[in-house]
């Protein structure tokens, strides 16, 4: 059921090959099963038959800037049914008390879906490591999805859903120290793929995780299309995005300001490798 | 009434400049009036003595990345009371669907405001521009705020209230010729301050607007561990940010895509800048 990029068709034409260059080369796009190719005033970019679904987990004290990141690189995108999956239909009160409304629950959505995603936060985050209802949605699309993803420290709950075990993943750079708690081995890159996992770090890594996104589902020719709408063309102020980059004193305060978390984080990691009816059914993923 | 980066004090220590590099150097905080030095487990910020007030402005077919992006830098900024005015407290529904609750309507908020914001957006932001709910609000908070600001197409509403007239300005770029029509002038950086009018280019640039500002109101210091939790080390997957940037045919492609909107913008700045009213009242700013 996974979909690589290779499926998706994105090959480079021959012609383009022996051209000016790669850098500027545009693509031919072969469509994969489930495809065709639609000509939008001379960008060519894959269009699915029928839409995919698109289902974003939103739960309390997640952080918005997970969700929107990734959500306006696929506003853009036509042809996707995105849906705001929650336990209930109340507003989603985020991390920053922006609230969001959700636009299905968990028990209405039946069926597969083709694009799996849940964003990071803090102790909301870490309390949907041990909700139920929550790791058994993410269970049972897991498994059929073509696409698990997640942004920032969205993975630990997709680890705790048994969903990273044998997966490279990435996370916020605070706890991505709990990810081989989860069975998973800790990657550095700012979007993380192995196989049909798709893992990105820390809030705005979302953006790179959207665009990328973007590329396989719609063809490299459209995702940046829309990296030139979205006018991404960041100048962080102060070059402190990572903890090697940013000044020392800063990267001493920050990561001592998410010790509690992380701390948190080892602990809802270790009751979910131990929580053996998970563990058992998900080995087959 | 503007508060200028040398009002709220952010001076470099002599020592500091004396040390082993301006880079790595450490603030040293004088407070402005109104601030106080706060230490927060080694990192000194400004604190105010009573929470500034922030007012994002919202309205339907808005960008939601416009806001989300610096609300979230704000998110970490302790001692901020931020509302999302709009003109009900329905659900605003953003260009890409997702919907926000406002905290606020445009009526019940009285006073005077620290911060005004208005994110951008395609066509739901060119009706703003002749909403006189919209227009008439920001004009009587615009002329006492502290500071005035905007991300994306955002600046042309500020533009549309007469706010930007005789100032320095930058926006979306597909559609920033349509500034001068409103008494602007274009600047092309990522983030342009001109006195106390701060406007950011297209929907990612919220993010760097966000830690320019938290860095205002907080100091570098403080900033600098926001973009690290922010995990704010870019890696725009195709080099297409800009329309110089990217490929040829990709910003031909969208200049074309959006020729309509520039249209739009421009008709909608005539006729603001042919309304009287509003610019008799706005030559004070």
């Amino acid at each position: 059921m996974n979909v690589t990029r290779r499926d998706l068709g994105i090959t480079l034409a021959a012609g383009s090959l022996a051209g000016i260059g790669l850098a500027s080369a545009a693509q031919e796009l072969a469509p994969p099963p489930g495809y065709h190719v639609m000509d939008m005033g001379g960008l060519k970019h894959l269009k699915p038959d029928k839409p995919e679904r698109i289902a974003r987990v939103i739960y309390p004290g997640m952080t918005p800037l997970d969700l929107v990141g990734p959500q306006q690189a696929f506003g853009y995108t036509q042809g996707c049914k995105v849906d705001l999956v929650a336990e209930s239909m109340d507003p989603v009160v985020t991390d920053i008390g922006l609230k969001i409304l959700p636009t299905m629950t968990f028990d209405k959505m039946t069926g597969p879906v083709d694009l799996l995603f849940v964003p990071g936060g803090g102790k909301g985050t870490i309390a949907q490591m041990s909700n139920p209802v929550v790791l058994d949605f993410l269970n049972a699309k897991g498994q059929s999805a073509r696409w698990v993803t997640s942004v920032c420290s969205g993975s630990l709950v997709l680890g705790a859903a048994g969903l990273l075990r044998g997966y490279k993943a990435t996370s916020h750079w605070a706890v991505r120290e709990a990810l081989p708690l989860l069975g998973a081995t800790v990657a550095t890159g700012r979007v993380v793929e192995d196989r049909n996992r798709i893992t990105a770090g820390g809030v705005t890594a979302g953006i790179d995780f959207g665009l990328t996104l973007v590329a396989k589902l719609r063809g490299e020719d459209y995702a940046r299309a829309v990296e030139l709408m979205l006018e991404y063309d960041p100048h962080p102020p102060f070059n402190s995005g990572t903890p090697t980059e940013a000044r020392e004193d800063t990267s001493r305060f920050a990561t001592r300001f998410y010790e509690p978390l992380l701390k948190s984080a080892r602990a809802a990691a270790e009751t979910a490798r131990t929580n053996g009816r998970r563990g058992e059914h998900l080995h087959a993923v």
